[in-house]
This record gives C-alpha cells, structure tokens and sequence, in this order.
C-alpha cells in the first residue's frame, strides 16, 4: 500500500494528514511526532495561560485515538524522525517510550518539524519557554503550584507580547525586558510606541537594552547590574529550525537550517514535501525570498500539498504576502508585504495617515495609524503596517488583497469600500492613502 | 475668466467644488443649491436624529460663508437651477429669496441635483420624509414640541431601517410597515432573518404587506383595515431623480430619469459632468450598467471629474462594485457586487457558510454568514453578501477588492488574511468560500 509519512503533528503535520485524508482514501499515512501532544492551536496558548481561553479541550483539537477514528490516520507521538535515508526512501524513528529506534518505508515523505525556542543558558527552575502545549502545561502548573505573582517577560516579539497581556489580564505583575529597543521586529518600530503607552498605563515595568545575567533562586541579575526578584521567567528570545535530521540527507537546507521548497511545497527530493515553520519561499508580489512562519502558510500549504499528492498538479501556491497581527492590550498591530529590513532592496517611498477609522461625527471613534510602502518606479504597493484600537485588520486585510493583485498605490483611490458612519468614511484611509501619493 | 457651475451643494456637489479648486485656483466656481443647506453628511443625519451625533455641526460640514473664505467658491442657497440651454452654454436659476429669474453663463457644468424622497400622498402634520438636514430640523422640532412617544415608519430600506434604530435609541417606541416582504433591498432578503429577530428581541412590532390607507389626526388607517395612534409617521419609500429641469435640454436621461455618464463622469453634452445619485455608470467587474447613489462613488466622481478638468485625462472611473453596508441594531449587513436582483443576468452558482468570525477558543465569538455568488462558466465573482454582530465589513471590503482584480472564487483561497486568535482562523471565511467553491 502506499505509504505517506509526516514528520510533525502540529498545525502543519496534522493538517497537512487532514487533507490528504479528505482526497485519498487509500493510502496509509502515518504521522511522527517527537513531543506528546498532536495539532494543538499554537496560537492559542497564550491565551490559554490568560485564562481567556477557558477550556483546554479548545486548544488541544485533537488526540490519536480520535483522529484514527475519525480520518484513519496513525499518529505517533514520542517518536521523532532522526533521519531520511531518501535513496531508499525511509526515514529512521526514535520512539522514546520504548527506546528503539527503527526504520519505516515511505513513498511520500512530508516535513513539517517546525522550530524549537531558543533557550538562554539559564539553569533554573523558574525559567520557562511557550513553544507548545506541554510548555504551557508547565507553567500553568507552576504558576498554580507557587502562587506566581510577578513573572518577568524576556523578548518583546509578538509571543512575549501576548503572553505578557495574558499573564497581566490574569493578575499577575509582568515586568518586560528586551535586549534592544528594536521591540515586535514585523512592525515598524516608531509605529510601536503604544505598546510603551500600553505599558506606561498600566504601571509596568519594561527595560530596553536589557539582558539576564543570571539567575540565583528567584533573584534574577541583569547585565546592567539591576537584581530583583521574580516568581517566574518566561523567555521568548527567537528560535530555532529543527532541521538536525535533515542534514544527513540530500534535502537542501538554507544557511539558516530552513527547507527553501517550490510553489508545490516540493524539496529538491523527489517525494519529499515541507510546510510549515520549516519553510522557507517566496513573496507574492516581489522578487524575493520569503520566510513566513504563520499559521496561515501552514495551512494553505497543507491543502495544495494534499492537491499536488492527488494528481492536482495545476493547484499551486502564489506566494506569500507575510501578513501578520497582535493585539496587546486595547491595541491591534498589522501588517503586510515585505519585512521593515528588506525595504532595503527596493526604490521605495512611503505615504501615512493618522485618521479616525470611521465618520468623525459617529461616536466611538479611534484613530488607525496607517502606513503604506511603495516602489517609487512601478508604483507598486510594498508594505504596509497599522496600529489602532480598531479596524486595523480590515485595512491590513484589504491592502493584502489589493498586494496579491499587484495593485499600485495609484489603484488605492478605486478600492471601493462599504461606508456607513459607524464603519469607515466616503473616502476610507486606504483611499486616501491613495490620493496622498499623487504628489509622491 | 473660465467659469465652473455646480448644481447641488450637497455632498457630490460640494464636493466636486472642492476638489476642483485644489486643483485649479483661477477658475471661477458657483455652487447652486436650491434647498437652504450645502454639504451636509447625508449618511448621518438618521444618527443626528437618535441623537447618537450629539452635535449639528458636525453633521452640517461647512456655510457658504466659511467656504467661500477657505475655498473661494461661491455656493447659493434657495437657488434652484430650473433649465439648461447647452447650445449657448447658459443655466437658467431661481433665486427663491428673490424670487427672481436669471441666466448664467458656464465653460463648465457639473450636474449634481440628487434626488428628492418619494412621499405618499397623505396631506398631515405628523408626516415627514428624511432626506436633508432641513427635514431633519423638522422632524427634531416637531419631536420636541409634541413629546412624540410612538412612531410609524413606513418603508424597510436602509434608511428607514437606520431611523428605526435611532429613534428606538432615543426612546420612542417605534412601529415599522413594508408594503412587501422584501426589505432591505440589497440583501439577500433570507440574509435579513437578523432584522426580523432583532425587532422580536425589542417587542417592536412590524407588518409586512401592510400600507397607509389614509391618515385622520394622529389616527393611521391601513390597507388591511387596523388602525392605530401614532405622534409621527416617517416615510421612507423611494426617491426619484431631480432630472425634471434637464429634460428639455439635450441632455441625455435614461428612461428612469437617471443620467448615464461615461468613465470621465461626462455625460453625452460637451462640457457638462454629471455626479452622485443622479447618474448611472457601469460595473467595475462585469459589463453591466450599475445604479449606486452612496457616498462613495459621489467622492470618487467628485475626484476624477476635477482632475479632468485639471487636463489629467488619464485618471478614469474604473466601475462601480456597488459595496454598500447598514449597522441595524447590534448587526451589520453589507454586500457588494451585483445587486440580487441582477444576478439572475447571468449564469451563477452560489456558496456560503456560517462560521465565527475569529477562532472558536477565543472569547467574545459571534457568526457571520457569509454568501458569495460566482459565474459557473468564469468563475469569476459576481456578489458577495454577509451578515453579523461584526466582523462582517472586513470580509465585504476584502471580497470588494478581490472583485475589482477580477478574482476567482478559487483565489479565494490564496487571500493571505493577518491572522491571531481574536481576528480571523488559519482559514479565514473567505478562504473557506474558496475552498467549498471546489467542487461546485
């Protein structure tokens, strides 16, 4: 029988099986998972640990049992994939439960092992990473069983952000510290300051250029020579591809450790597959590499992965735009298009407007801070970014649209938007980012 | 001197003035308004009323006093334009005050009369029409002084449907009447269950199929024989075109009065424009004549007819999408694209679904059903439709931009939304449209 192997059962493993399932009835597919838990929704942990998310059934979406049941799909958790020997086409698995190590067959092979947080060289019982659910098993459980009071957040990118909004919405002191000033690095970093106003509202401590020292019990030395005490350290300071068993094979890897794959999420090895954090591709509406470890990627990838397998050759990906958003606190920041450091390769202009998000005389009003980058020759949109208390993912999710069209920022003025007062204006803000850059 | 005439100083007029003079500073500009107020926001006058817009400034934009100071453009009050003679380039105006009779010579004209609310033929006190900021005045005053407690409203459209709300808001109990079924005309009309729901919810009564036989005092006798007391009766029941004074000129008017207009807002005369709700164009998306008296498309003609006549003829109306978008009561209901009455013009297949309008673990959910129609041959998207508690202009403004581009339901599994728990899933609804769209 033919046998299709995934390696990982997070959003793209799991899902990338889901899929396949729906269009081939036929073959096995067996999923490997190194950890404990299959195809829980990442993006819901910090929220899980906030307490807003009140079920963990909500997060955990599904288990083996249930999922053979439902789509006859075999997942193994605690055995991870070491390594592809893609000559013979099989892969070797460690199953930690039983110590042995094997080899399996495969005639597909789809990798979707995402990434590891980084870890500090901490050794402390009070240190903690949010990568999965096992992680936020852990610090629910240590915050329970220590009555945490003060936690202190390490890394200011989106994860830290959300985790220190939920730790604080659930009564906990958070303090931030970050070890440049370049804070939530998708953002433009002067369209970041209400997060600093967010912060500043609520009394919370938050130190730029700042780094952990060392820990001793709970009294955490920074480097610029402050001590203090905390009950609980979380870090989000980057991570890492788990590629390591790659590296053996003939599967190319970038210099980083990343699978560069095709528009079929293709490797250079014939059956081989990858999707997910793993990945790395293009942009959509540039020439340029893209790497975009989203949900959204994860997910789209999994159903033409599925479509390619199927004999759906046509069903491709376009590429990818990179939007993004956060909320923290009372505000939402988006974006979309290239990164604010790859503008660098572009003949660029940038238009911006501050303006109410819907009719000024309408109550209830909040302004949107509205930023959009175009290349200055072909006149075409290259970014664009937004802050505010509402309807910053509208307009990030139109300019997305309007991105995936090779629209210029000319055509902004044509987009043709639903207006009634408590909505927008009769000319919204993507419009006048249009007019603006006539003179631009 | 070059001697620019506007009809109308209401938003499509006024407008245009505006952006003429940004663009030109010699020509002359004379704005003719027959009723007493220019540039008032139309789309907020039901939200003065309900007295949600507190101030009336804010409704009431500008004076001609402070505009001629600004702007330098001359508008008239209580000047009606009465007739055209294109041969010789010459209006005909009557200045009401005055009462007297002249002629105007212009290089350029620019049509911009709107249209008048139909009303019944019911000669009482108690009834008003909502179309300006004088009937506003009126129905406000006459609120005030009668202690008004009960009011009729008579017609389901989108205004009708936003002075109900308001007037509920403000503590008059009101009752609505539709001589049909079919309300809220550029729904779906099985899409407008939530208008009937939210009625029930507030023990406002309504009937359908029901009209005003006549009105004695404050007593309304009805078509079906009831009849009830009622301190104000508010009808919203069509409008008609202000084109009578066009029609002995050479002038085109469709055959509903309606003036059709070519890509540069020219009609077929030399040197006469035409805006706003008076004119009809086409679609942006499919070759088919579009009727869309909204703010928007009154803004963008207002632009593109002055960068005309600033010599840009290059900067051309692309068509309209016919977005449109009514909050009623804790909904909202918007769509775009073809009306459902011009769908049945083509060959059509419809998809929808009712899904969250973020990730289910995420508190504060509410659904959106959302419907998009495409062409079975193309492909193409013809009109989408969606309705819920929010959520749901994101999603029409989205779906807006991918009609403009000429998308097919199948791309819409390539929009790259921004997502994080609170905003949208790793598939956003419009995905999903795409992907239910594979096997129709």
């Amino acid at each position: 029988m033919n046998h299709i192997v995934v390696v990982g059962a997070v959003a793209g493993g799991a899902t990338v099986a889901s899929q396949i399932r729906r269009l081939d009835h036929n073959s096995e597919i067996t999923v490997f998972e190194k950890d404990r838990d299959m195809s829980f929704a990442n993006c819901g942990l910090p929220y899980y640990l906030g307490n807003i998310v009140e079920s963990r059934d909500a997060i955990l979406e599904a288990t083996p049992e249930a999922f053979y049941n439902a789509k006859q799909i075999t997942v193994k958790p605690y055995h991870e994939v070491i390594a592809i020997n893609d000559d013979n086409q099989t892969v070797t698995v460690h199953d930690y439960q039983k110590d042995e190590v094997f080899h399996v067959n495969y005639d597909t092979l789809i990798l979707s092992p995402g990434c590891s947080a980084r870890s500090l060289p901490l050794d402390n019982d009070i240190v903690f990473t949010l990568r999965n659910m096992e992680d936020t098993d852990a610090i629910e459980s240590f915050i329970q069983d220590n009555q945490v009071q003060r936690a202190l957040i390490v890394g200011a990118g989106y994860i830290s952000l959300e985790v220190l909004d939920n730790l604080y919405e659930r009564g906990i002191t958070p303090t931030l510290i970050h070890r440049s000033e370049h804070i939530n690095k998708l953002m433009d970093n002067d369209m970041n300051e209400p997060i600093i106003e967010s912060l500043k509202e609520r009394n919370i401590t938050y130190h730029f250029n700042e780094e952990i020292d060392t820990i001793k019990g709970k009294t955490v030395y920074f480097k610029s020579g402050h001590h203090e005490d905390f009950d609980l350290v979380i870090t989000g300071v980057g991570v890492e591809p788990n590629s390591n068993f790659i590296k053996a094979s003939n599967v190319t890897l970038d210099s980083h450790g990343y699978i560069p794959v095709n528009d079929k999420f293709e490797t250079n090895i014939e059956n081989i597959y990858a999707l997910g954090d793993i990945i790395t591709s293009r942009y959509r509406h540039v020439d340029l590499q893209a790497h975009v470890p989203l949900a959204w990627g994860a997910h789209r990838a999994a159903s033409i992965i599925a479509e390619q397998i199927a004999g759906n050759p046509q069903i491709q990906f376009k590429g990818f735009l990179g939007s993004n958003i956060v909320k923290f606190f009372d505000y939402t920041f988006a974006s979309v298009g290239v990164t604010p450091n790859e503008l660098k390769y572009f003949d660029y202009s940038m238009v911006e407007l501050k303006q109410g998000k819907h009719a000024g005389y309408y109550p209830g009003n909040t302004k949107i801070h509205l930023r959009v980058y175009f290349d200055k020759n072909t006149r075409q949109l290259l970014r664009a970014a937004a802050v505010g208390k509402a309807g910053v993912d509208k307009r990030i999710d139109t300019l997305s649209v309007a991105m995936a069209n090779q629209m210029t920022v000319d055509d902004l003025t044509d987009i043709e938007v639903a207006y009634a007062p408590p909505y927008s204006h009769p000319k919204d803000l993507i419009n006048m980012i249009g007019y603006k850059a006539r003179n631009k």
